[in-house]
């Protein structure tokens, strides 16, 4: 996997995002530290322009809006007509209709390379409706040992009828383009308790998907090996009375300084 | 207190928050933090799906714009109509026409049960009028050991006046509903120079007035006292160099941390 | 320098910021690390009376909206009538035609007092049109040893046209009237992977400007010297394993704790 974190590294990829102000600070800094660079604009008269000087376009639809949507619809097209992969974070589908409704708008009008969600999100997609427990996924829906096999199949149908990759992340993460199936099992329970890893990674995908257009499923499935050993490392840095905030900053640290053989000997998967 | 503590990290309640993008990811990491879950949307048409799936909602009128204004009101009126425990933050008012009139729209239409903010602009909400030194408390206004009796008077009328639950944080904190008044002497001043404690403190009220439906005012007190506390702690962790930033970190570390009988150990407070 | 910053601690000035939300958290706790006070609103109806309990205004058109240049303009009219210092960060000019021509448009509709920018924006300025990488300098445009002379003439000239202190900031940081103009190499190649240390200064020049009417080019120097400075002494404290998110909070931190004999012995500037 060393390739697709050296290449981010080496092309320094610029990325678009239009994404959610809760997290919006750390998706920054996440995409600096993995070696990307970002940008961010959610005006509709200003999309179009920044994604033209971008390599890559990062939808979040977070803390919507109604005027962004728009701005989504135009810079994806831009996206689109430049070849530039283009991904879609569905956070909150199945929470509110609006939300839903503008996540199916977008895999309806965009040409999208990547869905990433959680399971509860994917399935409200799939289903076209359904509800989650706010921007969390439903323990009752998750990823276990137990449901793998048939969470894969799901997956992989989806990732077909769709023609994009679907990245499911969760305990255990999934990545496929509908052919082959990455079963992921970095990353920490801990990581939960800091609000938008979801978003960190979405936004550092993005990255390295531009920086490794050749193998898009591949890149996808590095960057979420990347998030999840950086749990990891930054786990082991931890002290008595540190919590969430440490940790955050220090996943971030942890992305910062990963190396290609750190990646290499770290990530922890299986291709089915 | 312990047991309102135990209860946020029991039942995990979703928090709405309607927020200023200031302090919101400080607010969503304290709430995960405290062990409740948080979920942002100003959207006006998305607002009424998102509190009905959550347990709680807070309103917080810093960076204001007229758009949110009818989110706030939708969400008010459906939390309202499921029995949700709404929290309004009046951030700045006093400070502009706009935001004391729009605090004033939102106790007028509708049914709070916790308004949560500093001396100046408890007193704007008060008076109908008013003007503040910003977002921070007149310190001539500040309640002091001094004027405390005269404080808690006021305090209580307002409470019994509005009929709903005044919290007024400062260097003394109050929290009354018009009969009873916790008097809490937690918290560091240096926690006036770090950014959006005060936005933070309503995030995690909120969860606590969820997680314990039967006792709002003991909840409302317990947040402020595990606010007050964790500055406390998190301070005793500083080091030579460290300054505002890492205070913040260590601050929600030790929220993160906290337990029962930490908060029963180390708040102080009367009840007059 | 150190009266400078001496000022900004005694006087506390209370900075109104109409910025982006990427880096708006950080930009308020600099703010409040350096000694002022921040206040925050973009509204078209609320920034006159925000602007007019403030000392002073920094505008940054990151992230803008359409919605948010009404806002400026308004509150920069007030500023002037109220002879508040205005600082504008043209974040992204050059990047998109919106953000050039809406730079171009405030500083044709404000009487600015800084425009602080990297070199690509501020040469976009100068032309009124053209593009850049993005939000970080053209690094074929950065200031270096070699191109110093036609820099700082380059510098003066706009200054001198334009009628307000100019200042870029890069490698090599100059800030400049017309006059004369300050040299300044404090810093660190490794503050360019956090998001928004530029945004950060703007916040914490206007507090600079505000807390010394008198001397606004001295004041907008020390203030890049602070940053650099910050960046140095926030190195130094830097461990193995400590990533980009370490480093931001710890440069906070350093401006939290400077002196003004920290800033005298470790400020590296020469006035040409």
């Amino acid at each position: 996997m060393k390739e697709f974190l050296e290449n981010v590294r080496g092309l320094m990829p610029l990325v678009h995002n239009i994404t959610n102000y809760v997290t919006v600070n750390d998706v920054a800094n996440v995409l600096l530290a993995c070696g990307g660079s970002p940008i961010m604009s959610d005006e509709p008269e200003d999309v179009e322009d920044i994604t033209s000087i971008c390599g890559g376009l990062n939808i979040n639809i977070g803390t919507l809006h109604k005027t962004s949507i728009d701005g989504m619809v135009r810079a994806g097209k831009r996206a689109n007509a430049l070849s530039h992969p283009v991904l879609l974070d569905p956070v909150g589908a199945g929470a509110s209709v609006f939300r839903t409704n503008t996540a199916l708008k977008l895999m309806e009008e965009l040409k999208l390379t990547v869905i990433r969600g959680n399971i509860s999100e994917i399935k409200t997609l799939y289903l076209g409706s359904g509800t989650t427990k706010g921007v969390d996924a439903d323990i009752a829906d998750a990823v276990t040992e137990e449901n793998l096999e048939e969470s894969i199949v799901f997956v992989k149908s989806f990732a077909k009828k769709e023609g994009c990759i679907i990245a499911v992340t969760g305990a255990i993460d999934l990545v496929t383009d509908g052919d082959r199936c990455y079963v992921i099992r970095n990353g920490r329970p801990e990581m939960g308790k800091i609000t938008g890893t979801g978003c960190q990674l979405s936004g550092m995908m993005t990255a390295y998907l531009t920086a490794n257009p050749e193998h898009p499923l591949d890149a996808a499935a590095a960057a979420v090996c990347v998030m999840g050993l950086a749990g990891e490392t930054a786990w082991k840095r931890m002290e008595d009375g540190d919590g969430n905030a440490t940790y955050r900053n220090r996943i971030i640290d942890a992305i910062y300084n990963m190396t290609g053989e750190d990646l290499e000997k770290g990530a922890v998967y299986e291709v089915r």
